[in-house]
């Protein structure tokens, strides 16, 4: 069938990429393009930078305008203009003007569904009141914008610690706003295992940000004048501004109400090709189901990143091409003020959620050369297959040089690499860009090392339940005196200086399980082939060593708000 | 065999390396390791940046010491002591104490051989003159540090233009030297095919160096107290300090006196786990011949990143373990002034020289999203198999974010990757990191477009070849009259902005050969795909556009010396 017609609802990232890939295979095609917002393929993902000033110019915002798909791509595109109905037998979509509020109707050979997301509310009191604000299209920015010129507020709370939550903290704050995150899980950006969390948590708290984490928002109110938060533990946070952002759904009524197929992680179903269950209608977007790689199940994928590539798939299919996009790796970054967070793959929870048995271990290199001037320590956490070897996750939290790992690892995970493997890859070495052994080498080398069989990691939530059961144990501190001084040891540990844990091993007893730990990992896992080489019998190096340790065990406070 | 003695000849990055891991794989085996030097494992890849201060502090070179490894690693360090005989029947060395003149002997189980390499000393007259150096150890540097705090010089004459080279030349700039580079070849950094190479000649003459490129070195002379470099072209060159850095040979006299093999690229011949034709012993470093992955054949790769984990995996592999390092992607990375300039597998002249028959692109985008400040263009050249679309190699140069895309691109050329596959590689984005669709992307999206058959790109060099032979063809220039009035079009185009192509089409003849470009080629496409869906019959896009065609059309010249 020569498709004639396209109408494509939604127009800003999976829309407009659809829309101008479709010009591309086809000049006969026409092309409309319905979207509800005023604004065509906006910068939604600048939004909270431009709140605090980071991006100066509301026009940086705007990628391209109705006008200019109109002259460079001959696309027609209606802003303002909802599509609200999908009549399949009939192949055409009813839409409604949003400024006059008239219906139309326009016929379509092949359809693209293209309508996003949308911020969830939390069903409170006080949640509809003015100074309650999303973040999720430049609308939205434009009103805070506003509110924060004419009103000047002082003190902002964030609903959410996720993505967007952080990404609003971070700008608030640097706006100068006196800013608290109330968050429900005990945990800033749950994607991350605990213990990184927590370095996420002392960083924030380092910024003057407040914290309520492990509450839930119960009301926003205001009185006299004054608008509170009021969390589940009734706390009251004083709040001029209150930014909601706990997460987003996928808009699929629409694609429901025609009776498309949704998957069952709420997004509308399509293959690879990007085709829902109608053949004639296809999906991109914040609104489509996509597949993990690592497990290969459903999930969302709600990212510009995904949505550009989706909608690019989506316009060419649509025009019978056949462009693949086999799914995500699940790679995240987000910018913590000074810090990157950075995941790609499954976190330990998540790998061990689904049914995986993982090896854990963390490595904390500097991101280059340590006698090249501004080297900044990273810290890689990898999650892999203990069996296999097969790597299935990695984070990495740092100052510098985060997105550079975090990208490597993507791909080495699109690829099943293992993570002894990693060893062998060919990354780029000079001392302002990396170390001789770059960190990503370094955690391959460290994987090796288990696989040979010479050591046996044992991860700080490991150790801890272990001492927490009070099994028998020594605990080896195999750091120098001066290093204690500054970083106490962990109760009950004996402290050998490494190298005098030759001299002092007749003092030991090799029949008893033996821990040892350092900074970071590297001695104690000299210390621990010294004693297994000795007849040790059980000795286990603890993975990542105090660095991680500290954050692992600090408990999970609710810091008072102001 | 029990491994009751291990001898190690080199004790910098490989020989410490293998020394360090030896120990970790055995607490009994003896091991003495034999440096030349004075120092044990300090940073060569640091040298270069000592000398203008960029690393301040001469102590930060030295990583570990004899004293060290002794403690730590009961390794009998042995610095100042050549070895400088292998008598393999009997399994031992003699080696000399540089000091006292005295020879010793010592036996072995296994040997390890990583005595590196040395500079290449051209055989013209003064070579040996007080003013000439190398830097290649840290005596060396100290040499030339104590000469520039001495005498200030004012003038230097680095001869070659290669990595050593321009890290040389760039830190003795920054110093304050007027600096001249001498390169026989008509481009820096040879391993860079011509036009990106162009790019860095531009950059390092706004940066006030002088080069002379396509000029040998005759001679060093010295009248009057005045330096001077003579050039094959009798140009002179005033020159106080020179610095020699025309490349590095290994070091195998030792292995060849012994009868070990040599391999076809003048490295010691080993299998993957670092064993020479003898097995008890081991070689690594930059004395070894490895594999390229790329093209399997066997290549010198003396780099500090892949002597570490040559030294690594000899240690272990020579007390009996089974370490294997498969081989190097070729990636290389130099910072050059603001810029910096990577590669990884093959150039398209290598891809050529090695029977490939390769497709060439270009993409310059911004290395992140263009709205977010500070976004920084970068040039990046993908050549892959033209039939099966496997990545055969990437050249990156820009200011940011050039070290993660050669990163992913070595480890996608690690899997054999194809082109097109990129695009499905989940990479970070959030707006400081990168863009919706990261650069890396955007080189696999322009593949696909070439394997989709939705254009036929030309390269600048073929374009260029094809208007020197007066074939008839229509050139024409999509961009902006306002761009036109900024950088003329290439002579013999005709002007189309690409909003009005589609209705100019009656004005062009479709049966002619047509090419069309842009700035940088995303333009030029859409034209491309505008004309071929018009009926006309060869339409072809200028890859990399004008940002491009003006460095691979700048004739290479010799730049005056002062």
């Amino acid at each position: 069938m020569e498709v004639k017609k396209l109408v494509i609802v939604g127009g800003v990232a999976g829309g407009a990429s659809a829309a101008a890939k479709a010009r591309r295979c086809s000049e006969d095609v026409e092309i409309i393009m319905y979207e509800k917002g005023p604004d065509i393929s906006y910068a939604n993902c600048g939004l909270p930078y431009y709140l605090s000033g980071v991006i100066q110019h509301r026009e940086d915002l705007l990628i391209t305008t109705a006008e200019f798909f109109r002259h460079r791509f001959r696309v027609d595109a209606r802003p303002r203009t909802e599509v609200i109905q999908i009549d399949r037998p009939r192949k055409r979509v009813v839409a409604k003007n949003l400024n006059t509020g008239q219906l139309e109707e326009e016929t379509y050979d092949r359809l693209i569904l293209a309508p996003g997301s949308h911020p969830i509310m939390p069903p409170v009191a006080g949640i509809d009141l003015p100074f309650v604000y999303t973040l999720k299209t430049l609308e939205d920015t434009d009103r805070i914008f506003a509110y924060l010129k004419e009103k000047e507020p002082r003190r902002a709370v964030v609903v959410g610690g996720g993505l967007i939550g952080v990404e609003a903290m971070e700008n608030l704050a640097l706006k100068g706003l006196d800013t608290t995150v109330v968050e429900l899980a005990p945990q800033l950006l749950t994607f991350l295992d605990w213990e990184l969390a927590e370095k996420v948590r002392w960083h924030v708290r380092n910024k003057g940000v407040n914290l309520c984490l492990s509450e839930g928002l119960k009301s926003v109110e205001k009185h006299n004048g004054t608008g509170l938060v009021r969390t589940d533990k009734d706390r009251e946070i004083p709040a001029d501004l209150v930014l909601v952002a706990v997460g987003i759904r996928p808009n699929v009524d629409l694609a429901r109400d025609a009776g498309l197929e949704i998957g069952s992680s709420g997004g509308i179903k399509v293959n690879e090709f990007m085709q829902t269950s109608d053949p004639d209608i296809f999906a991109a977007g914040d609104c489509i189901e996509t597949t993990n790689l690592v497990t290969n199940k459903p999930v969302l994928t709600p990212m510009g990143s995904a949505a550009n590539k989706e909608g690019r798939a989506a316009g060419a299919n649509a025009l019978g091409r056949r462009i693949a996009i086999k799914g995500f790796t699940g790679t995240i970054i987000v910018k913590v003020f000074d810090l990157t967070v950075a995941k790609t793959g499954l976190s330990e929870d998540e790998a061990v959620a689904e049914g995986f048995s993982p090896l854990v271990l963390y490595v904390q290199p500097g991101h280059h050369a340590g006698y090249f001037p501004g080297s900044k320590p990273l810290s890689i956490k990898t999650v892999s297959e203990r069996d296999s070897g097969r790597l299935l996750g990695a984070q990495v939290i740092g100052e510098e040089g985060v997105d550079k790992r975090i990208d490597v690892f993507a791909t080495a995970i699109y690829h099943q690499m293992s993570l002894e493997d990693l060893l062998n890859l060919d990354l780029a070495y000079a001392p302002p860009y990396s170390a001789a052994k770059d960190p990503v080498i370094v955690a391959g080398a460290v994987g090796q090392n288990y696989y040979q069989g010479d050591w046996n990691p044992i991860s700080p939530r490991e150790l801890k339940d272990k001492m927490q059961s009070g099994e028998p144990l020594t605990l080896i501190d195999v750091r120098t005196k001066l290093e204690l001084t500054k970083v106490g040891p962990i109760p009950g540990a004996v402290h050998i200086p490494i190298d005098l844990l030759r001299r002092r091993l007749q003092n030991l007893d090799p029949e008893k399980e033996t821990i040892l730990y350092c900074a970071q990992g590297l001695r104690s896992y000299l210390g621990n082939r010294i004693l297994a080489m000795n007849s040790f019998k059980k000795v286990r190096t603890l993975s990542g060593g105090l660095d991680t340790w500290t954050y692992e065990t600090e408990p999970p406070t609710a810091d008072s708000a102001p």
